[in-house]
């Protein structure tokens, strides 16, 4: 099978583009945080697209996108496809976009081309996978699979003290009109292309990364208290500087933690002080954790460390490290891998088996059908970044990959789930 | 001369409790920053109560607030009191306000009485001494003396981006036919009631602070520039992570420049992470640095290993430390002084000398008059806090205290300055 009658290169390529527009930034990023102005303007577009190839737009509870092509057994549970529209607020045009795109080529490609699938096909665009507004990320999957509750989810707040619940209300009013399905349904499968945001595709020039599995993630909240006093009057005996431990920590934390071996990886990314005043000794600081690595042994381990490092080092303030995800690396479903590679072969791009080191929503699917990724290049490997890129002849390759995958699916028998 | 007709202490209270209404806080303090809709709202009503007792109110090209009561000598350098009536955003009732507040109470009695000073009398109100909104404090005073440009002043900006400019011009706008005086004019001696901001008083039962002299003080901007990346992917050998960088400095420096003595006051208040985002390695953090010591020797030592020791552990990241205040410590005014301890003693408030370890406008005042400062309590020596509190018998004596002396400038030949 050729893989130019698969898609449509250039109007992926430009529908990609038009996307990026949305939430752009000054420096050729993107910032479209989950549930924001920004989103709802992604989705209106994306809709407007599905609905011209004859797709049906809907949502659900936890706002997350569903662009249905009906298939001739409308019963059978459907196949989905797709990533994430939102991004980091100094994120890139590729990260989830190129998914979402791809997922969306793939099939209006293939209604284009008058095939009728076995049962529906669907595009999805998961709710707040980025965790940056609101954490932690993969709300939308997460509450679809079932594994976090959609009222726990709702009652998360972001920094300006927003709750999910009013954003997603907010959010539906956006869109009066969408027939909303229950949250959470039976899948036939599950396929995500995603940028690989790191540098091994590129270094063994590859084009096609056929994911093995994601590595595991822990991530914290960690809240010191200690007490506001005067910078220039309070003596330092006297103090409970709440910066002052955070900073001992921090230290303690990234020397010990980050020095366990080559393949772990811990960052402390946000990190808020109160009252954050210059002539003010600090009596808060709120920070989170982010611990990953592919082997489930040292991950465990190096969160117990961490809380204890944490609780060793707070005195004379108070700690509370509260875990939020625990998420064991996983692997995909071997049929949908061995497809991805196939279809590779086939359209001979170079592919290589790779672990995904960064969490995605097909984590969260893989629990209730087979999943499986295809990752593309990104240079330099740099994601969450606003100078993040993928080249268009990577992009195309990526996503004629999954419509075969997706053909093979969706117009031959479904495979045993 | 008996305390109790010099001033009126229960509108003194009134008023004061009054003012705090303006950027109450839930907790009890006040959230008034300078510049902000809460400090115009605050002018308006001490504006107010200065017309009501006669006096004229005026501003300058840096909006300090002047309440003028003629003299007879209108071209005579004029005898200035008062403070400042800007907050930290988790700021107190007393902090600023009660020396506004004592100073009006001391001038409008004064009025009511039928004293006609021999020169011009004019209660003050500094414009951003804390600077908490726009670092560093003490712009007002430093613009009026000339210790800095008021281009300069102008050109700082709040968190949110807004120049000192914009804000300063908003501002003024707000008080279309308020009078402006040209910035700075020749005072014939300054004097300042504050709340102590330390717990000295309390612990030797006195009421009084006669203050000597204020500490040392110093203050840097440190900007750690790191690059963002992954949390997920980025290699731990691989990144610059401005956090972790941040975390090695802060903590080194609380341990090495807060043990230099008991008398060193070291303090990393506000900290700013880019992007904050909770799986992004952070690419940038920038840092505050407030330094005090009574001795200006150990005050310079210590700022130049602060400098030494933010480029030792910056790496691999870059940093830039930049100086933004350095004030030595200085001496009131001996005559001043010595009229403060015999108001006290007249009054019988118990009193004792003081040594001031927060910065005051008075400070920069002192280098074109003769100026002191006078001293009450705080409950438990806490300011910059929300139940920060002064006993209302406290705030009387001092403010009575302060109307002797000024009365003893005013209505008796000037001092020789």
């Amino acid at each position: 099978m050729a893989s130019g009658t698969l898609i449509n290169r250039d109007r992926l390529w430009t529908r990609l583009m038009s996307l990026a527009e949305i939430g752009a930034t000054p420096a050729g990023g993107v910032n479209r945080q989950a549930l924001s102005d920004g989103e709802i303007a992604a989705w209106r577009r994306v809709i407007g697209w599905a609905v011209e190839a004859g797709m049906t737009p809907s949502t659900d509870a936890a706002a997350n996108l569903f662009l249905t092509l009906a298939g001739r057994d409308r019963a059978a549970p459907p196949f989905l496809l797709g990533s994430h529209l939102d991004s980091q607020p100094t994120g890139g045009k590729f990260d989830g976009a190129a998914g979402v795109m791809a997922a969306l080529e793939a099939v209006v490609s293939l209604a284009e081309q008058g095939g009728t699938p076995a049962r529906d096909v669907i595009v999805v665009a998961w709710m707040n996978e980025e965790g940056s507004r609101f954490a932690p990320g993969m709300m939308g999957s997460e509450a679809f699979t079932g594994e976090r509750d959609i009222d726990a989810i709702r009652a998360a707040r972001d920094a300006d003290g927003i709750t999910v619940g009013e954003a997603l209300d907010r959010f539906h009013q956006a869109f009066p009109d969408l027939p909303h399905r229950p949250l959470g349904f039976a899948a036939g499968a599950y396929l995500e292309l995603h940028i690989e945001q790191g540098p091994l595709l590129e270094a063994a020039d590859r084009t096609i990364g056929v994911v093995t599995g994601i590595q595991g993630k822990k991530t914290f909240q960690v809240v010191v208290e200690g007490a506001e006093g005067h910078a220039g009057t309070l003596a330092q005996s006297e103090r409970r500087d709440a910066l002052a431990a955070f900073a001992r920590m921090a230290s303690v934390l990234h020397a010990e933690i980050g020095a366990i071996d080559a393949d772990i990886k811990f960052t402390v990314g946000r990190v808020t002080v109160m009252p954050n005043a210059p002539s003010v000794v600090p009596s808060r600081v709120s920070f989170s954790i982010d611990l990953r690595h592919p082997d489930n042994a040292v991950l465990d381990a190096a969160g117990a460390r961490i809380m204890a490092l944490c609780r060793e080092h707070a005195r004379p303030c108070a700690v509370t490290v509260t875990p939020l995800v625990d998420a064991p690396s996983n692997q995909f479903d071997p049929r949908l891998r061995a497809s991805i590679a196939e279809a590779a072969r086939e359209q001979e791009h170079p592919a290589m088996p790779i672990l995904s080191a960064a969490g995605h929503d097909a984590r969260h699917l893989a629990k209730i059908c087979p999943a499986a990724m295809i990752f593309i290049p990104c240079r330099d490997g740099a994601s969450h970044v606003e100078h993040e890129w993928a080249e268009p002849d990577h992009v195309a390759a990526g996503a004629s990959v999954l419509a075969q995958v997706l053909r093979g699916l969706a117009l031959a028998p479904a495979i045993e789930a």
